[in-house]
């Protein structure tokens, strides 16, 4: 039997953030991040023989999974055994020195968080990017805005995807003053007292913290705790997930909406040459793409359920009921975000909006939409607003109906109101307000202006993100 | 780069249960599956050549993943890309007819989930037969019970045992209750109404339904549903993922208690030789294995949420917003459960009792302990029961402050209540009911006898689960 | 300041429902649980002098909410508060003799369950009742069934009804099925040994469980725990709320359909009158009711996250952390379901189809609907399955394509497959087909016909909950 | 029957958290959005009579709930009943102009929101004062750190305050970032274009976004979103109940430490003069706010898990499926959250340390504790690191094994550590080791500092919340 893979990093995830997930890549992150604490360390005075340092570096490399394994059956203990695996290969036995197990894997894993922080981020600006250049190119198309998914209001398309877009403008501001919190736990021993590197350099604690702000310098994240206990606050962990969740909710409900736009045949997510729909049905084209968007949005918000568990509950200076909560939820809530990112962005690349199935159902729906604004005339012409409201709501409730039976095959609302004395508007004065609104959007154009210019200041200042273009999906 | 492994099934869950899930394991359980219809559509009278089915026989093992990847990398569509290997292999286009992809799909993953499901039900009951005979081993241990994690009253560890035992007696109950309702989708076509088994069969509905009962006799799944659309309502999966917290919750709480009953040296879930409780402090001797099971735990809720997130959000007939979301939850809700269960009976298979720390605990406490009592005895001597509560109260608190201070070094409470009138009890009486009661465990024995019929009956039941011994965990 | 209501309740939740969990129903049944132990007691000879049951009786009914929250605030024990409060009514100490707090609280609150889970059930009964006789009002209704919101094959209305009622037959099944294990924890004591009964009554076990017993008599639920701590464990509650939802998951998913519909014109559920859709927008008419069912789904699974933060969590014999949680959780995931329910119930009386609408949308898909049907009938003359599928796709597709295009009015699919002689039938044939499967809807009459039978063994079962009908909703 | 009251408000929240939620204060804030409204309007040039505004004011705060609710009964629309009552109040229909229900329920619940959001900043900082002041008393008060909840090295109960407070410091960080961006709706109408208010203003852009920012100048709230639906996402409430999460973790781990202290009689939470700490068993004094502050963690997860119902699952420009999700979960969450702070604060103010206890405790685990500080000075002499590992964990795990079984009283890990060759330690180097170290808690104290430090920056930008004092709690 071949290895069960992780389906959310094999199926879905990129090939650069499953490198930084990877068996060997964190094992080689582990021995680099040793090999800089003995760096330090020598050099702050620490007694380490010339020759050892480079003994270790002339290994690091040199991953063998099975027999670190191997070294776990026995000592049931994973960071031993890949201490013990390391110290043979480079034949000597100096690393790890004043440190707990957590002094190397919190900080270790901390930097795969956040390097794929940086991924997230990068991918959610390309995102934005592209939803800018959706939102200029469809800003005058109008279509029917809907609300409790009915017709409501006229808008234009390219509102709409600013709409969706404003909401992951806000992700992105939250995640990242998240990532100008997030902060590292540094080398704090077994409780979070330093002891044991005080030990080691003589109770000097200026050498002390000088080796904390060195290895933490390896690691390049910039903020740091000053009192933890054996580890940093799950707390942390539970505001990256939730991070996660909240910069996806606008992707998740934008791609719900192409969904309910494909079934009105209003716009479509793109379908490949080849790509075959069902295995029985050969006409369907489906929008599966946002369905697994969705689907993504469902997992991260269940990883960050499970993380949950972990916050909050802490007990004295800390366990490790979180081990196996983590090695599943953090490399997978960042997998599944990616995934998801990734197919987004596809569907941003290859969506299309059938301007003629628009413009068909704007035609049937047209006066319904408009009853706001002739309720607004009807106001301004002095009748009172609450009585304007229901002579509207009854009249167009029987078209609507009459539509629905079949009875009438146009929308005559307006003929309908004209007829009735109580509203106050003529039929000439009504085909006026018509034709003088019937493309009227409001404010959407400013809007979508408005949007645009929030992304251009994110898109100057990640350039690298803007530009990124998805890998091809499934 | 090596495959990215599932972490739960790679690092925590037995080969039986990987086995099931695999990708290989998968694909095979489908072409049976195939075969399985076309030998029936055979049978009942559709033309498929002789020979078709041996050929399809012939190279239904040969499973070459990447080539199945390869075929869906072109049709975005995984069914698809299996059926065409399929055909490819044997030579010829007669599997699937009739089908669509969800006949296939839904009906082998609800027997992955079957097969997995037995395996759990049996774990559960070997779980049971050994909390039975550890509570049989402890029943005469006179443990302090706690309320609050504060000292509360005499009970045993046999009662302790039985009484988390009888919360997994209720939870198996539950899961057993499941299984005989859970039901298989069967071939119900495109949108539920079989309509392509009925043109295949000239609207022959005695054959279709024909066909349907033996495809379902073939996966072995006892019930049926009768109305779906393209899916099985996700509600199924569901009570699946709650049905494994619900079993699961009472090997929480136990392991919970014994990382409690650890802190206080009262007991140990075992230390082998050669394990490491701490790569920086030799002489820890974690629970660890308990907080991994508490984790597995958080995993399996987390898993339910994400679940969740499916039932009762189908859209019209079904679609596949769940196919990612599934993809993660029904293999990994059973590795979490199983690897729970595996490090759980290792416990169980390993825990000792600290027997002269709990009667040095017992000894402190005991007075308190006995305040119920001499509350019950103060009542029968007609002194008003609130009365005797806040008698014993003033004195019980004096004497806790006294030993916490230091002040005292024994706990000398019963001298302090024969010294107050109030209570009505001399001296000698309530040395008396001290001596009397002291190890007074009420219905303990009696409670865990009850729970070992429980127990009997379902490892007469069930035993092969019963006999069932752990794998090596790390 | 007024009182803060407790919205579930006050909005959405029936009389009935609120009268169980309202404080003043709760002192009640506490009160007399207390007087039923007490006549247990006496019975089984226990002194408790004559007329004290009868004082205790006299002023049961006498419930002073601020009087007892003014005892708690000295007490911060809010049952010590309770029991001052009826033995000052009473003028006597006679009460909660040999029971602790949880004797009293966990057996109340479980009876309070139990009465709601038996609403609750008759309220789902009465949702199947209604849905079996929708189901035949519309099984003639032939519609487009929808796989990922897009046209797939034709159904009809009544076996979509269904579809979604047997996935509520299944969630009832299940709750029927706890309901039979449901087991009350009875008079355990402080630590689950019955101690304190045993001291009272002289050692005497079998009146001890006799008193048990009769108390669990008194309550009517007919199961038992026999291992307990001070809690029985929070799994239970657990089961209830995870039934809860896995019962209300067929509405949500109907009610998302319906939802769906609505945005087609395809059906309403109902708009009274005098009601108004939008304030704003006069012809609005918006499903509002069944967005409230979805909203009453999610907050479902929000109660089942908290109380599964209960389950697996128990520390030794128990504590009361989970107590504001079950305070918030039990009564008002009871609320919820129950105002889903309600709203539910009144959707499936007011809804309707408009039956013009869903004819004009069988024209536009009908061509497409066929496909399998016509690859079903190619595949009989020889053609190769997957070459009939690609040959249909690629017309399929290009008359979806000119339809959204407005290049053509009409679905003109069977001219085009006429004309493509890859698939080697002709047009008389392919109109014969046509003609011959444009009403088929494969087995859905049958399937409805199963489903009622169904649904009359459970109206059979409980002819009081299918009579039920709800009371006006807002 | 009486009200059925919210149990989080009634039982637990503060009287000033109260008053922003009840049904009164919300109508008055509505309609004071109104007038607000009006009033800029009127200023802009609408026609709005004079006399008119005046009417509205004077009868504002005439709130009637049951006329409202009367109302609703007949509109089903809680909006339009608000509307009808307030306007027959006033005698003229001038409320609303130009708006849609959202218009008013958006920003005055995000008023709400943003009110609530200032009182737990407050109590935040209330608590990291508090916190401060403790690190500072206890900061020499050595104690046994634990991990795996063993015994593990010496820090300080200072430190261990300091621990959780820098969680809670964190936790503080986001919640001010999130207040800083968190953006009201404004007048966005009602598919989110201002179609209707541009109308009023006769296509004015300017005047529009005027009046916009002239009402949210009367909210108070800083920030604004430019595109929007019907409503603003979903994935704002999600960020505001993620971050009471986030900002109660610390809290919720600093209460279950304690919980496991007072098992050990290390601390108590305090227990009140009158305090009764069970019905039964009179001597019990627990740690229930602790256990209280934990549920209602348990219950944010809850909400937490409900609110991430809505996030990411916006149809199209919005509808009501959120309505009744958002009328429990925002104003409860921050009851709960409101009172988690109460009691917390409430345990931070009378809870004590057992200090003789502590020392007892030290005395039987220094040896142990003080491995790692061996360890280092074997490797100083040139042991290598796993050889001396391995060397102290054979002697620790035998004089732990030995304590245990009760065949040693006194923990002699020195005397068997001086006798073993391997380690190269001679016992005066040990003993001195031992007795220079002893005392050792690493930079326990200087990390205090730093907690305090960073407290101060938070206590004088907030010097209100500083010194707020809980409430009396139940």
């Amino acid at each position: 039997m071949s290895v069960i893979p992780n389906v959310l990093a094999e199926r879905y995830a990129s090939a650069a953030m499953k490198s930084i997930w990877s068996a060997e890549g964190r094992i080689i992150l582990e021995r680099e991040f040793w090999i800089a604490v003995m760096k330090a360390q020598k050099d702050l005075g620490l007694d380490i023989p010339d020759g050892v340092i480079e003994a270790y570096e002339r290994v690091k490399d040199q991953v063998n999974l099975p027999s670190i394994d191997a070294r776990e059956r026995v000592t049931r203990h994973d960071v031993k055994a890949r201490i013990e695996e390391f110290c043979e290969l480079a034949g000597c036995e100096h690393i790890h020195k004043g440190m707990t197990s957590r002094d190397l894997t919190e900080n270790v894993e901390q930097l795969q968080i956040w390097k794929s922080m940086q991924i997230i981020r990068d991918k959610a600006v390309a995102v934005l990017n592209r939803m800018s250049a959706l939102a200029e190119q469809w800003k005058h198309v109008t279509i029917a805005g809907r609300t409790h998914n009915v017709a409501a209001q006229t808008t234009t398309m390219g509102k709409r995807v600013a709409m969706f877009g404003e909401d992951i403008v806000h992700g992105l501001g939250a995640w990242i003053s998240l990532m100008d919190r997030y902060s590292v736990r540094g080398l704090k021993g077994a409780v979070g007292t330093q002891l044991d590197q005080l030990s080691l350099f003589g109770q000097d604690a200026v050498r002390v913290l000088e080796l904390e702000d060195r290895v933490c310098a390896h690691l390049g994240i910039p903020a740091k705790w000053m009192n933890v206990g054996q580890v940093y606050p799950r707390s942390l962990d539970f505001s990256v997930v939730s991070g996660l969740v909240e910069l996806t909710s606008g992707c998740s409900s934008f791609a719900k909406t192409l969904r309910l736009m494909a079934g009105h045949e209003l716009a479509t997510e793109g379908f490949a040459k080849g790509q075959t729909g069902s295995s029985a049905m050969p006409h369907k084209m489906n929008a599966r793409s946002c369905e697994r968007v969705n689907g993504f949005h469902v997992i991260l918000k269940g990883f960050l359920m499970m993380i949950s568990g972990l916050a909050g509950d802490q007990w004295n200076e800390g366990d490790v009921s979180c081990s196996v909560v983590r090695r599943v939820v953090m490399p997978d809530s960042f997998y599944a975000a990616d995934g998801l990112f990734e197919t987004f962005l596809t569907v941003l690349n290859q969506m299309g909006v059938y301007e003629a199935v628009v413009a068909a159902e704007l035609r049937r729906y047209l006066p319904f939409l408009m009853t706001t604004t002739i309720l607004m005339e009807a106001v301004k012409r002095g009748i009172g607003r609450e009585t304007a409201h229901e002579v509207i709501k009854e009249h167009a409730v029987a078209v609507s109906n009459d539509l629905r039976a079949g009875k009438i095959m146009e929308n005559n609302l307006l003929d309908r109101l004209a007829e009735d004395g109580r509203l106050g508007i003529d039929r000439a004065d009504l085909q006026r307000i018509f034709d003088s609104n019937s493309s009227a959007t409001g404010m959407a154009d400013a809007q979508v202006e408005a949007f645009r210019s929030m992304v251009k200041e994110v898109t100057d200042r990640f350039p690298d993100g803007a530009g990124y273009q998805p890998g091809d999906i499934l």
